[in-house]
């Protein structure tokens, strides 16, 4: 393929972003639509076809230009196949997304999950850029992960790599996890488990803002139990290092099994930022060997939400265009 | 290089195991050398580059048709620099092993350590040759692991990968590991940590085998530990078991994260066999999500002292031979 340029997707419950990177890896445009929801998603990809060839004319950019697109879902994906197994936050199922798009849009498209793809486009344009052994961890509604060793995305057999989220840091008495077992990474440290966390003996928590947060009826979230917990509640602040305990021995076993140069951390808790990082750190370095520490650091995600397209179109890059 | 041969050196601390490699991968011969310890291993290498040479003219192959070699020993490696930082079983310190071997025998030569290698040697020709994603599990003395993804070693940052003997399992109330830090696998799960395992309850072991074994004087092995529990010793069996619980643990976590097609077991603790799966992949079960435990599945290593050489000599292939 002789194409210029790559299109990065990222396909969203609420919106689909996407972008234009030309053959030096510069982002030309970006540019975002609504997921239609309408009929499990069966028009999803009608709309982002439609959108990707507006655009494409707008620019003067004639097809044969395009190398090939990566697009990025939450969900079990069958990369060989370009089929999403389930998508559950749109509808899918056992859904051919890869080749819908391509018969579609005239060019390749290659697939994969959201967390692999954010993890890619640190690695190719943010907070990774500088190395080759990277670990990134997204910290939301749960925990996930994307692994670049040797400049290369880990996918393992069935592309389940990376699902840290479900490393078990509690083998007794953990808390119950969605996918069925107990003491779950996620069940502690994501955003809905440190604000379960907060819960849980909130009784207790009598002359915490948080308790006064809580009697009024309002939802607890994670930047308050980060603003709390720097301005000194202690409550609060065992509530987060609860949470980044487990993290730290997390990511110190992945980190003795793996040896990064750098974890970086992504996902809406990483606005917490330097807080997080600090508190990671200090139960990190207990349980990662002395020559593994040393030679890990910690940054806070750079791109944002623009890491997914990034790296989308990295997957791309990667597949279609010779470099 | 047109080398058509590539050689593996397995250096330990009682013998040296060398094999010479055909272009096709075939073992053409090997054999080995007492490893000399007078002044801290000073005539190691000396000693070695004479063998090769020996063998090779015994076998009329003239020096321009080796491509390279590969060398394993335990201990901290800078495989960039080819240094061995430490290798206490020798005596050697930032000593320069590839530079002195390559200078004496005049081809190139790569290092890595003895667990990376066995498990290279068993992804080229043993118990992992029908997969590209693998993890090698070897149980003795401590507990140590090469990885394979993609087909290729993975070594992280420092060359720190697969130090999986220091995944911390129990993170409260564990015991001292010789790292420094507590709750390691090794302390558990090892050949030393199952017989310490043994000996922590020996007074209420009375009226199992083992208890007599103990009262007699002599040695408990891993080896009557299995063969007890297999007759249905439960003293014995719960020692088992709890060593397989926390590597079920330790080795369900890593398949969450690589998402491995096979895990190798091997080291001296492999001898038990199909007793030691059984036990492994139950505990294993409960630990790795659905579709990880799926697509995983258990073998005992098939190389056994020779997954070292052969490693090396892969070494020397991926570095030295166009294929």
């Amino acid at each position: 393929m002789a194409g210029k340029y790559v299109i990065g997707i990222d396909i969203g419950g609420t919106a689909v972003k996407m972008a234009l990177f030309d053959q030096n890896g510069g982002m030309d445009h970006k540019w975002s639509i609504k997921t239609s929801k309408e009929e499990n998603g069966k028009y999803v990809l009608d709309e982002i076809a439609a959108s990707i060839q507006h655009e494409l004319q707008e620019k003067h950019i004639p097809l044969t230009e395009v190398a090939g697109a990566g697009a990025g879902l939450p969900g079990f994906i069958d990369i060989e196949k370009g089929i999403i197994e389930f998508a559950t936050n749109i509808g899918w199922k056992d859904y051919p997304v890869a080749r819908i798009l391509e018969d579609k849009l005239g060019f390749p498209v290659a697939l994969d999950n959201d967390a692999n793809l954010a993890a890619a486009g640190e690695y190719w344009k943010g907070a990774g850029t500088d190395v080759q052994n990277m670990i990134f961890i997204t910290l939301g509604t749960g925990v996930g992960a994307g692994i670049v060793l040797n400049g290369n995305l880990v996918n393992g057999k069935d592309n389940m790599a990376g699902e840290v989220g479900h490393v078990t840091v509690k083998p007794e008495g953990g808390r119950l996890c969605n996918c069925g077992k107990r003491g779950c990474l996620e069940t502690i440290s994501s955003a809905t488990g440190m604000v379960r966390g907060a819960l849980e003996h909130i009784d207790e928590a009598e002359g915490s803002p948080i308790y006064d947060v809580h009697q009024r009826g309002e939802e607890i979230t994670t930047k308050d139990l980060f603003a709390y917990a720097t301005s000194a509640d202690p409550y609060c602040a065992g509530v987060i290092d609860h949470a980044m305990y487990y993290l730290g021995l997390a990511v110190g076993n992945i980190a003795n099994t793996l040896n990064p140069e750098r974890i970086v951390i992504g996902g809406g808790v990483a606005a917490a930022g330097d807080d997080l990082l600090h508190t990671l750190r200090a139960h990190f370095d207990v349980f990662a060997l002395d020559k593994v520490k040393k030679g890990t650091n910690f940054v806070i995600a750079d791109l944002g939400n623009d890491a997914g397209v990034a790296g989308a179109a990295w997957l791309a890059k990667q597949h279609y265009m010779n470099d």
